[in-house]
């Protein structure tokens, strides 16, 4: 059977998403067919306007609709502590606990030689230049660094060479700290499932009780 | 944080669809800001002329360009035996064996009185119509209905309520055959993970071999 063809155009639209297979870009389709006419072209316009509408923040790379974006341009922010992450969605995820009042730096993704995306693909360079203006300037001085990378290989491979980046800088007189997420078992999660490398990072990150 | 507008819209418009939650429509979403402009425009397009562009076929209610659609136009199909089914999908599961030669009629779902859809809710007057009309008629009469909606609860009250409709027509010099899919254990199916029904129905179903 041939599919009419706005129908065929649509499942490939969804096929694209990362995720989503044959089948559910089918269903999804055929959903959309009783839907009102309303939310189709809301939907329509909300993705042809995506990235009409937003743009990347100079300062931190994060997705935004004003440049700087709201959290680098907040005052309120300790703009002395940045927190380093692969991607936007990582703030999202970062700002729902409520707790960071520091600001970010998003470098786009990780080091990975497998995908062809080294140092100078992310916004490695921006953030060492971040750093050394905020040496040099006068107000606010970088205190702390956070390197929030995911804690996988290409993550860690991330972390790793930013550290050895910044390194470079903390020879003068001046320092400032960087540090690394914690490890260990995750909350509501199982010991005994837990992989041997989780466990033997929670091991090393034990803490006094 | 708040997330800048455009990705707030796009995120609720994943959100609405059916199996995909707040963490899928978010991950689709942030996919999508890293899509060239063009694959945008065109899932958009694809969106807002899925109901534009496609009718229902007066004949068969299935989705189609064209009244009626390909299938009820096809003058080599068997147009003597109707296939009757809950959805367009349905339709598309059938086609793609290549084994079926007749036609179909989509019902638009089943009888399912806790979601308040009855009889008069789907296509089965239509359906019993379109039977009568073919008796009357001279060419080419129904000789079988095949009853294909689900083998849930719903499809088999559906399935229930329109042989007892269509046995109505049974009663004068006129006779048609009333078929329902084979039930019985999947292909590839395990026998020791089969439901007690599906069994069952694999042993009433049982073939000479």
């Amino acid at each position: 059977m041939n599919l009419p063809k706005p129908i065929k155009k649509l499942i490939d639209s969804f096929e694209r998403l990362p995720g989503i297979g044959p089948k559910t870009a089918q269903r999804l389709t055929f959903y959309l067919l009783h839907v009102p006419d309303e939310m189709l072209d809301e939907f329509g316009q909300a993705l042809m306007n995506l990235k009409k509408d937003t743009i990347t923040c100079s300062v931190c790379f994060n997705v935004s609709e004003t440049d700087p974006c709201p959290i680098c341009a907040d005052k309120t922010r300790d703009h002395s502590v940045i927190c380093v992450v692969e991607q936007p969605l990582d703030i999202l995820a970062i700002e729902k606990i409520g707790k960071y009042k520091g600001v970010y730096h998003v470098l786009g993704g990780a080091i990975s030689p497998l995908n062809n995306i080294g140092p100078d693909e992310l916004n490695i360079k921006p953030l060492l230049d971040r750093v050394q203006k905020s040496i040099k300037s006068e107000s606010p001085k970088v205190r702390e660094i956070i390197l929030a990378t995911n804690p996988n290989m290409e993550g860690e491979a991330t972390a790793m060479f930013i550290k050895n980046e910044l390194r470079k800088f903390q020879i003068s007189n001046f320092k400032f700290q960087i540090s690394r997420l914690g490890q260990g078992l995750p909350t509501g999660g199982d010991l005994e499932y837990a992989d041997e490398v989780t466990l033997q990072r929670a091991l090393e990150g034990r803490r006094e009780y």
